[in-house]
């Protein structure tokens, strides 16, 4: 098993070096899935086929937070990301929503934290606009599901 | 069960009008755990006795991401937080850490998005810093497990 | 007339002092319009029945933009926000979709700036979801409608 | 006319695939104005002949605000900005700053939202820095003039 | 002396909690001086009195960084700052210029930390703009010159 | 002496023109020194050796700044670091920490500002952890030590 490659020889944090690395085109998926009460799913339901709101603006901060991702994660290396998607898919027992992002870059270092973050803000964001009915939602199974690209090459999770 | 209140009557979303709530002191506690290989919790552990540096940088992440909060959650209100702590437990069988976020205010409402926000970028912190030695991490159990003050007074989370 | 308050005597540039201003409950409401092709707010109209994302996603941008006015208008103040709506309307002859943000806050100062940014913010979101299409859309007439609170009390732009 | 880019086949908003297009050398003009009380620009232009304040600050904010635009508008890419140029002109017959922005990438999307949020915070800016002696000011006709490189070519508009 | 109270009891890092603090009115002023060469200071000067521009930017990069301090220094409270003022002043015998910051809020705790910030990044601006010609330049001596406000009192340092 | 490049014909501020510019790799190092009371560091040292968390936190800090100089410094390019290091030395007579910043790009432009900001946030970290015991600290010697790549070479500060 190799280091970790955030700390240098004496445990200090530091942002690696990937000046060396090649530009290649990389792709990260991640999923995740927000629990909730049955009633709660329904009343999303019903907005969503009337207006759609809940799933729209989960989607808009998960993407606006792929963004972030730097910002908020000290190690990230900053990246010009090329594309964002976030599938919100509602499912019933147990009620939940699963959350996927898809994120691409052509860049010298993954878009794994990218995509994971994305997954993460955008069921916080489903919490949030539904708290005041269900605070015993729960957000979790956050994890990579496939990533390609970068001397590392594909990986893809098993499930 | 009440009405989403992020929406309108005509489902828009909007953030919620909190000017006519009493400033009353609150606080949020929110809990969530990173599942990983043993031999991950292993180099983790070893750095942290000698170094405690992967540590150390999840909760200062966590703790910025707390004050960021209304940035990456659409229809959240700014607040002067007063306090964030955050908590880091290893555990094993399962191995994983246990993260949990106690953030305070004095304000017209909640923080218990600052609380979870915190919890989710400590746990997507671990994640970015051990990632080259265990890409299969899952971030889950992002829950409030308690919160006090304001209208609505007390909960308490039954785990 | 008086003077330009954001100017000292010596014309520099600073943060004016709002100190010994008194906390009171202020509101503000800024409009604007942005000018399109007749098809091109057809291909909206379209998309909002079913979907309404573009108006959505405008709306999200809007709010969240209100929350970052003092992070683009150098001499504004921070403000804890207790609320922020946004309105679009569509509208015929000529094509356009008119823009309404109302944004509250109990504090020292006003909240002019935030609702002039919302809609300016949620404006440009509208071009940029729709520049593909069409390059020629216009956005104008960004101005306060009305505020109160505050000493300087009411004021009511005349249309 | 095509179709709306940045809806999917299923009206969800998403940040558009532009991995496979090519890095070129883009431009963006943007222009818009702020129209004031003939005693407001007096007011400015004493201050600008003597100190130049106002519009060094409104110049400041607008290039500050061309690399904040993938923050402000949901499905913008971040990009990396080579140039960013703020012109502010004083006229007369009606009383205004006339504003144009000019931004420079070399990239695979263009920059034609940072150039006219660079035009909407430097007028948001005067407009602030103002507004205690002209509450009426409007900003308006913020539109792209030009923009070059990529593959749908040059775009001048007709003025 | 007193205990590091960043750090908790098992020296981990957290915000200190200042629920039960009074809110006062408080003010700091902190000073640094960036050090340059006689020909830089020349330079700067002949444009600033024609243009000013060198300083006026300076000043708007002190005043937005003071508002930016809780995002940059883990462990800082975010505030709503009431007054932020940043005073420049050229000196010779050695060439520099001194940078003065004086901050304002009505908090529970105290801002310190928003003046030095203030003139850390008013100094850094000078050098990023004038480095072209003089990459000698250095900042140094910030320092805290006063604070008043608080359960600590005023505190003015002898110089 | 050439002209102050930031500054355009008329003395307006602008983001210079580097789209012409080639990228290579480019390296900066900056350094920067905070002054103490010997208590003080004793103080640092003792926690640092059971848990290490001031210096961590420091380090992290000036590591996140340096992702965020373009956002701070108005006239500075955005770029994609590719590296970022911090190395924080204590020593006595006089009682100090000496602070060292290392950034790495590949870019059209070099990365000065980024190791100059690293090393000022740091600094000011440090300030903040420690100042409830010694508001008398200083921060200084803010300097840039090495800069390599790019057109104008190679630059090492004689020391």
């Amino acid at each position: 098993m190799s280091q970790l490659s955030h700390l240098d020889e004496q445990g200090r944090a530091r942002m690696v070096d990937v000046s060396g690395k090649e530009v290649t085109s990389r792709i990260a998926i991640a999923r995740g899935t927000i629990h909730m009460g049955a009633e709660t799913l329904d009343l999303i339901l019903e907005d969503k086929i009337e207006k759609g709101d809940v799933f729209s603006v989960a989607r808009v901060a998960g993407i606006m937070a792929a963004k972030k991702t730097a910002e908020l994660i000290p190690m990230c290396h900053p990246l010009n990301l090329t594309a964002v998607e976030l599938e919100l898919t509602p499912a019933r027992e147990p009620a939940r929503v699963d959350i996927e992002a898809t994120v691409r870059v052509s860049g010298k270092t993954g878009v794994e934290m990218e995509a994971m973050t994305a997954v993460a803000v955008a069921g916080l964001t489903i919490y949030d606009m539904c708290k005041a009915v269900d605070r015993e939602m729960t957000l979790g199974e956050i994890r990579l599901a496939k990533k390609s690209g970068g001397k590392s090459g594909t990986f893809i999770r098993k499930e």
